[in-house]
């Protein structure tokens, strides 16, 4: 059922769902709200954009350009829904297409920020999985690895460019290493744990193309209290 | 100046510091608290024991032999003298020697438990060090390196021992990439923050030798309430 939702604070931001495709998540919230955006900033690319949570809260925050791939044409058409709703067809464009083709037909260090909320899980069995199915190509590889995130970052990010990451703490030390590996040094990582106590669930990264050493592990983001509610950190990401 | 300080909480051992070498520091404290110790372990080496904080506090959570290991003589002198007073040769042995030299008197896969509380610091140029400074030798990577350490821990750990190392979070990627070279999978992860909203200072990590992938990141500590006084937890690892 498609249903028009308030991106909750973001100037009045609202997004269209779907929950038989999926809905948008906290970790598209996060990610958004923990890179590094300054006034230089000229283009946005968001890869893997879903229905644009990330583009839309990314319209708050910057004047940028920005451009949403994704790679189902379904769950495009509810992101150019939303930006129609929402009037930001001239700061936001949505793109109906596989990012490993659609890199070829930018220039190289053309972005300034790459942001992407990827597929988390690996492919053991592929057997196993419905690769029809938009919940499965959200939450797999199937379509997209890291090593494809890290390749086409490192082609489409200006020098000094950034790329953020929000992904799960399992997969720290293959996106620590990739990101070395295509020359995007590991600056800024958060850790975000459900609860006081708890392992962390989620995991930011911010890496610089052609950075230099230096990696910080800002404060812990705790996103529940011990009631279940939000906590207010989190609550003001939605404010 | 040479003092006997009490090892605060700890079946009320006690220890020999000098403040003309070094004192024992929270490092220290935090690693013998973070490492998993279970009843089948029966030898335990801490290289680079200094005097022998994390022996001592061994003691009180195993029954395993321990080895402390220190290349600076006047610090394993110090690290002796602590032993004999708190009665423990049966169970520490200290022995001053350079663990690049010690280890091939070892048999290989002869240690279930590997600790290390390394130097700290890269050295970027040997000119500016002071290589007979025993704080020198303590902070920087004179005579031992985050490569060297895992190329011994790899020879002498027995398969599927622990590896629990202290560290500073800015070398998270170099030690989770050593590491995964060596083939001692990073397991668990704890990251130390100063106080709330403050970056991380401190990097506890533990691997297994030939260990499946599964990293955790286990709930993050904060050593010191706004007011500058211990939290609850860290005062519970002086109870």
């Amino acid at each position: 059922m498609k249903v028009i939702n308030d991106l909750l604070g973001y100037n009045n931001i609202k997004i269209i769902q779907d929950n038989e495709m999926f809905n948008f998540s906290l970790d598209s919230v996060l990610l958004p709200n923990f890179i590094t955006i300054n006034k230089n900033v000229k283009r946005v690319l968001d890869i893997g954009c879903g229905n644009a949570p990330i583009p839309l809260i990314l319209s708050s925050k910057t004047d940028a350009e920005i451009i949403g791939v994704e790679i189902q044409k379904k769950v495009s058409q509810l992101a150019q829904e939303s930006v129609k709703l929402n009037k930001l067809e001239n700061q936001i464009t949505i793109i109906n297409e596989d990012i490993k083709i659609l890199k070829d037909k930018y220039p190289t260090e053309y972005f300034d920020i790459i942001t992407c909320n990827p597929p988390y899980f690996e492919i053991k069995d592929k057997s196993k999985l419905n690769a029809s199915d938009y919940k499965t190509i959200a939450r797999h590889e199937v379509t997209l690895n890291l090593e494809n995130l890290l390749d086409i970052s490192k082609k489409l990010l200006k020098n000094n460019g950034t790329l953020g990451i929000v992904h799960r703490p399992e997969r720290l030390i293959d996106i620590l290493t990739l990101m070395r590996k295509y020359n995007i040094e590991p600056k800024k990582i958060r850790f975000v744990y459900p609860k006081k106590n708890k392992e962390a669930n989620i995991l930011l990264v911010e890496g610089k193309k052609n950075g230099k050493k230096g990696l910080k592990i800002i404060s812990p983001l705790f996103t529940h209290k011990e009631n279940g509610d939000y906590t207010t950190e989190v609550k003001k990401f939605f404010e």
